[in-house]
């Protein structure tokens, strides 16, 4: 196991769905920054357990403890350590799986790779919960960065087949601030889309797939305004290498792309190229098919990427597994409380995830 | 800059377009592991540039002299450093260009991470020079993988808008062997694809932009085969978020995605699980959404990923740009040598740095 | 602050004096290892506060409470955090402290590089305090060495001027385990020394100075049993580099020596050099000069170090000091409990200290 | 191997002492920084050997190449790799050494390591020899400080039982820049002692057991002025730690101490305490017992250290050893060009690794 990420800012998840807790050493954050704790348990509201239909019905406050770390209502310089207790957790749901690995999770490859010694419990440290320490991380970095200007939004563009508004469309001639004002509209939504007509349909795309025991996959829209030009570390330590890094780090991400991403195969060069003009005396570019980041470093045009979310690997549909010891094939049927459709609830983790990422980028002292 | 990457294996590239040379330092390489010279030396031949008339002119022997690390052949224990010299530059092409960045380049956010100081010759060290280096410690890995049976392949999947075979239809029934002695021949090729009468469409796209004075992008599919199951260190350092952040190291790189990828957002779980069957007595997964990875670890299945890659940004068009000292638009036109399609020749890049990431997970003593 | 260390195993202390809590996060322990968490606690009672008159009254049950990593008792791969909550805090005593350094405490220090957001309240991150969770992270670390046939021990060499015997006279003609045996029973003492006469000497050193109002200084010894040969990874991270860094991190050490250490500068080549010879069908060195270490690993021969620890900076005596803020000298007289001499207390910290640094270069799977 | 070392500067060191060249990688520099190429080489000087009769008697040039990392003589943000190429090597001297280890030598460890992979010709990567990158990077590191006037200076304190004037006697009333000028004439000198008279009598020393084919050890002392306060990141990556884990890679070396060091054993908390005082407006403290670390971060006092150097390995003498293979006792000559003592050329070596580590905690941009 690593669980470990970040040069200047050391970020270290731990905990497993069914341990006392979950939670997450911040170790290098800058010093002297007041964390509103009322903003921070907002924002892991959003992806808390229970709220709605369209997603499981196991029920957690997501209420962070901090354990070190803040001195009257501020960063101290020392690491902050915060946990949230687990307190609704079932685990007789999973006696099974140890032997009988469950289509899509890593259930299969943890075995392999633990020897029969990790905990299966609720997916143990392979959990959907371990991001709710990951939202504690980015819920800090946010409003830090919020402080430099800096804002993270992340939306829903796709459920199954239905696709939200494009973004380029929809801000053609906004600049960031007005993208940032529209931006924090959309993630107030109960269901953050563009278009809220789109997000009345994708909520029917994932109550079908509910009703007929099954789950959908999705695409998330993550948009950084404000950011600084300069930033990043090429080679490796550029901004879409660590992002990279850090993203794929959430559960069921299979696919990431920056600026126009995997269209710029159909593009030519004359087409993808981003010239650059002034805007009110500032260099912007006219287009951003780069997303904002060019040689791995920031340009000050807005960041943009997008996250693909596989479906959620526990349907109520049976399965075909094997048993591992024996060698042969049995059917599976997953009990337990499952998201049908996990994208709404990794809308914050994206946001979360890009803003722990940026802030130890920028190494603010 | 962070050039380095690794945590068992510590890879540090080095070097600029036009200083004396460029070359990597590789550090923590398994010991007494026999280096076979001409085989890579035939596979950095894949990389260098001036082979054909898809790519640049600029010709460069792509040599690697090993300075340290080797004793009769063979890794001794010690950093191995290889460097290539820099012989065929002309520098006076660049000089117009750090006061007027070249859209889709990194000279305008180098000019403002490195305040002027960035060497701008033929793109410094942002240019596709760098990804040699990167050949020789991909080339190294890939010889030190296949001793354990291990093989890294990739094709190109796409041109413009020309696309060539799909790996799960072609390879539907074939073993882990079967495939290798497959995407054997396939990397023999001048134009790697499943399907050779694809490479010509391919071809002729190139040129076609070329003759316009533009450039084309595409997509590179990489298979790895026999990868032992039980590979990664989730959260941060599993096999995806390791080879994303390796990955987006290479120039021009827009897109990631295993497995599935982007489609599984329309897909259903029930579609996109891959479920467990047991053949010949081995655990295998019926279908491979899942790319051969897991909870970031490996599951033995072949590991999948493709890579976007964007069209050339040095194009024969003039463009519009600006100069950065007098805030003011002007037109630009980049002259030099340039590849009007960077895909081909980004193949073994790919390689490589799938194999360098994949050794140092492995941790091989 | 950077409060994280290790490789192959990430070890993160977090926690102020008075915090909720002090704790630790591992991250990377081998899997299915059993903890005996009577044996941990019995070693964190060797720490432990307020067990004599040679320590702080400030008593703590120093009782460490798993969060996670642990299924069933043993090692599941999962980060293991544990932490002790801080409950006999008394945080008026250091009200006076930001404006008014205290001598030899990192009050100044913590000022300058905190810029006062430090948490001072017992030494906030800089307390001894700290130690309690290096101790469960080597408590746990000694276990899965000792499951090797390793052990650490470490004894009071010397308190004041009165020093304990040497320890290769006493140990002149004993195997390693042998050794171990010995060191076993003298860590049982209640005041660890070789020679139980020098042990009497030092306590009536140590009650002098507090009588007195002042405290005393010493050296702490450390011996490792049975380390294989071949262990360490030179030239940056060899056994002496990285228990370097570790050892440098316990509050109050000021010096370092391996093996003959410091008395090399007076010693001869011929003198200094261990000459090998077969013993029983093995090899060894005839002495041990070089501490079990040569070129950054280890030979086989027991791993031996010193540690100079210097007097407790809080004394009872007035001390001259100034007001950071007025830049005026003013007197300060320190209030709290405190500890007339650390080194007692500070003997299992070294023990922790040198078996995780040494789990961690073994990269046990 | 692990010759890779720090967190914002990396510092990777490479080749063998008989290798096609040694040198360094550094990764991380500050940027539009002139490197002055004829005070690099003055200071490489005083580390070549060669040129008197107190070191070895092979003769290298020691002139690095810079391949990369510079622009018009100044860094440009990419990587610097500077080669020195191995020229005067007779590989021949050292035929015997993989199966019959040298007392004192890295051969046996290597041997068991490297399970006889390694290259032993000259040390290979173990030798003195690669101390020679170690101060290009210190020797460009030095030059940075002293852009923001910070000073590194060592010297030779003793030799076998000739020890050098003590320098808080002889600096008792001087203010830092005044230590600094001081010390800038000590380092010009051939043999860098506060008095000359004792360095005559170092000399006999050493000639003396050079006569009769045997070596000596010394001790090394450090002192860096101007260091500002603030600078360390406690608690695993303070000053002490950092400097430790980068001292203890230097060959030889076997005890390190800062400020008062092993003597705080013998040490009341009144005496050692350093009391603050005020000083033409500045703060200081009366004494510099803290060697000007206080919780792993500076406190704007100088920085002393001091450094135990072993004796050379290598002597005339007929030694005792063994056959690795055979198992039995055997004699063993050593051939080969040696230093009687080692501590005259590790004074610019000890300089060097101390100005890249501070370096690198300064995070200078």
């Amino acid at each position: 196991m690593s669980s470990t990420i970040g040069n200047n800012i050391k970020i270290s998840i731990w905990g497993q769905s069914h341990s006392k807790a979950v939670g997450v050493t911040i170790d290098g954050l800058p010093v002297g920054r007041e964390i509103n704790m009322e903003l921070l348990q907002k924002f892991m509201n959003r992806r808390a357990p229970g709220r709605n239909k369209y997603s499981t019905k196991r029920k957690e406050a997501d209420k962070p403890i901090i354990l070190s770390g803040m001195l009257d209502g501020k960063t101290c310089g020392a690491p902050l350590c915060a946990m949230i207790e687990n307190t609704n957790t079932i685990s007789g749901d999973y006696d099974n799986i140890r032997d009988h690995p469950r289509p899509g999770h890593a259930d299969f490859t943890a075995q392999k790779k633990y020897k029969g010694f990790q905990d299966v419990s609720g997916g143990g440290h392979f959990s959907g919960r371990l991001t709710a320490p990951m939202c504690i991380a980015g819920g800090i970095a946010k409003q830090i960065l919020e402080d430099q200007g800096i804002k993270v939004f992340a939306r829903i563009l796709q459920i199954g087949d239905v696709r939200d508004a494009d973004l380029s469309a929809e801000f053609a001639n906004l600049d960031q601030n007005d993208m940032a004002m529209r931006l924090e509209n959309v993630t107030r939504e109960d269901f953050p889309t563009l278009n809220q007509n789109v997000a009345k349909k994708m909520q029917d795309t994932i109550l079908k797939a509910a009703n007929e025991g099954d789950s959908v996959g999705g695409i998330i829209e993550c948009v950084i305004t404000n950011m600084p030009a300069g930033i990043g570390e090429p080679i490796f330590d550029g901004i879409e290498g660590e992002l990279a890094k850090a993203i794929f780090g959430v559960p069921a991400v299979k696919g990431l792309e920056f600026g126009a991403g995997f269209k710029v195969a159909e593009m030519r060069g004359s087409e993808n190229n981003d010239e650059f003009v002034i805007e009110n005396g500032m260099i912007k570019t006219e287009t951003n098919n780069h997303g904002g980041i060019l040689g791995g470093i920031s340009s000050g045009m807005e960041i943009v990427f997008r996250v693909a979310i596989k479906p959620t690997p526990s349907i109520a549909m049976t399965q075909n597994s094997i048993s591992i010891k024996n060698k042969v094939e049995e059917e599976l049927e997953i009990k337990g409380r499952h998201d049908p459709c996990i994208v709404l609830r990794a809308v914050p983790v994206i946001e979360a995830v890009a803003a722990f990422t940026l802030l130890d980028l920028m190494d603010i002292k």
